[in-house]
């Protein structure tokens, strides 16, 4: 009899890091496809910060809390192995809410096959979350045009930084936030932003003075924390705000409050959160906008992989430290 | 020969009160009409929050401030006594950017004729700034929908009591947030809110969860002050907020913080910031769409009658007491 392994979601996340305590690792026997069922294989599993909020037991987010005892949603990648379902075969790489989790017996639904020719890094760190998320937020919201000025924050992660090659792309001023210098000179050597801001060390309004003289219009928010402020303050009459993100304070006990609403009215700006659920619908018409710019090389991206299921729970840690080096994914 | 009385804007607000160090009272000889001029002769001056805006000094604002020496920015209402101009003729009742003054000389630019059957009071606190912005607001950004509940803050005002009859009149559930018993009865039985909350003597909370137990999707933001978190913690998933008001910190030397982000992240809500300014080239259209309103009986309003050009300058004070009991118009 051979098992694998499942990881449930047993207690809710306190303050401070993620921790093995919130989690049960469990052995369960491989199942075999009943009728009209598949059996998947997860072979890459997404690591994404919007999992830190699945955790929590807000009743009123985008998304249903995962439920204690659950295995701990995640999106992810695999191969069909077996197959009793006329639209999968053996051998099919599909993807979807695959969850923490080696093996998954479904039917199918909410899983899609992915298209020959796409390698599973390029799937999960461009044409999954992190790729449709940037799209509908830039062009959904932040309206970008030629010559204006952006600036994500979380610049080096696995949605700012396809947000700002986008940008870039389409001839904005792009400046990106991140937290060490190694991810500064990445997103400018290698992605070709314009200039990037070390949030821990820089002093951050000379910074900002320097690389945004004319001021800020579109401003793409994926962390929160200090610079939020100095942004906010040189945001450009009708400026875009685009609220994707606030890792800085998901697990504060007293989220840091945010700037007073005045320039809102002075400045006519428009600040905007959102989360891709809502979005499920427009997928089609996102991935149409954003293959373009994959296919003509505008968009680079690298991957922090992890192996083997169980790191998944410590990695999600790295989200807070930004320690990782591009796009989560853990490798079983 | 005769004189006329203006007043000119010679210093710029601190925080606390307006007060009459800031103007100079100026008497002057009363012009006659040169070729394609007019003379009007002011009898309705209008007195509004944003009035207060323009004295400041905000090079970031949206419409320049009041230089220093000029004639105080006002808008109103008045007779032309001189014509020399094909579209006006002597006796016309025309509105306009007439400033704090009681005789104006000009072209005729930027002022309109008042179509007849139209009384001075209705034309003041319905078919200029307070409606339009009220339509504006609610229906450019607001988004209402029948069975939805809107919370307008500064209710009583000349705005808030438009949006929040509109919005009644379009199947909502309305609560105004006032600043006394007096209003807060007005808003109800006179204007047909659903509810009122005094924000100076109600426990708001208890009083928010009691009069919109199903949460709050439309924020109409008119003065900001202590009700601002307590709504902004109730808004439902893809809640709207209008801000069009922050009378509360306008003065204040350190503007209080606003909320954390976070949940416009989770509740994919919308923070709006507009000023009028913006939608001059709209203005047919609001009166279009505010128009039958007005006709069908569903906005009532109340003037607050100052008598004499001078009592314009303690007359803003009133913005920030909320001594006003309706639209302030200084009658000349």
């Amino acid at each position: 009899m051979s098992t694998y392994t499942s990881i449930n979601l047993i207690a809710r996340p306190k303050p401070g890091p993620i921790t093995s305590e919130l989690f049960e690792v469990v052995e369960k026997e491989i199942p075999t496809a009943g009728p009209g069922q598949i059996l998947v294989k997860q072979t890459h599993m997404s690591l994404d910060p919007a999992m830190i909020g699945w955790m929590s037991p807000d009743p009123e987010s985008y998304i249903p809390p995962v439920a204690l005892g659950e295995v701990m949603r995640a999106s992810g990648l695999g191969t069909v192995v077996e197959s009793n379902h006329p639209d999968f075969a053996v051998g099919d790489m599909v993807r979807g809410m695959t969850g923490m989790t080696e093996y998954i017996l479904t039917d199918g639904q909410g899983l899609n096959t992915v298209p020959a020719g796409l390698d599973a890094e390029t799937v999960l760190a461009v044409f999954a979350l992190p790729g449709l998320t940037a799209t509908q937020g830039l062009y959904g919201f932040g309206d970008p045009k030629a010559g204006e000025t952006l600036v994500v924050s979380g610049a080096a992660g696995s949605v700012g930084s396809i947000v700002g090659q986008l940008a870039k792309a389409d001839g904005l001023n792009v400046i990106g936030v991140a937290g060490d210098d190694e991810k500064c000179n990445w997103i400018v050597d290698t992605l070709g932003f314009d200039g990037a801001i070390n949030y821990k060390t820089d002093d951050i309004p000379a910074k900002l003075d320097e690389l945004a003289p004319k001021g800020v219009d579109v401003y793409f928010e994926n962390t929160g924390g200090p610079i939020q402020k100095h942004v906010f303050d040189r945001m450009n009459a009708h400026g875009r705000i685009v609220v994707c993100g606030m890792i800085a304070d998901y697990t504060s006990a007293e989220p840091s409050p945010g700037p007073n609403w005045i320039p809102l009215i002075k400045k006519r700006i428009t600040v905007r959160g959102f989360a891709m659920p809502d979005h499920y619908g427009d997928i089609p018409a996102l991935l149409e906008k954003l293959t373009p710019y994959v296919m003509g090389g505008k968009i680079k991206f690298r991957t922090h992989v992890l192996e083997g299921l169980e790191s998944a729970i410590d990695g999600l840690n790295l989200f807070f430290t930004g320690g990782n080096r591009g796009k989560l994914i853990v490798k079983l």
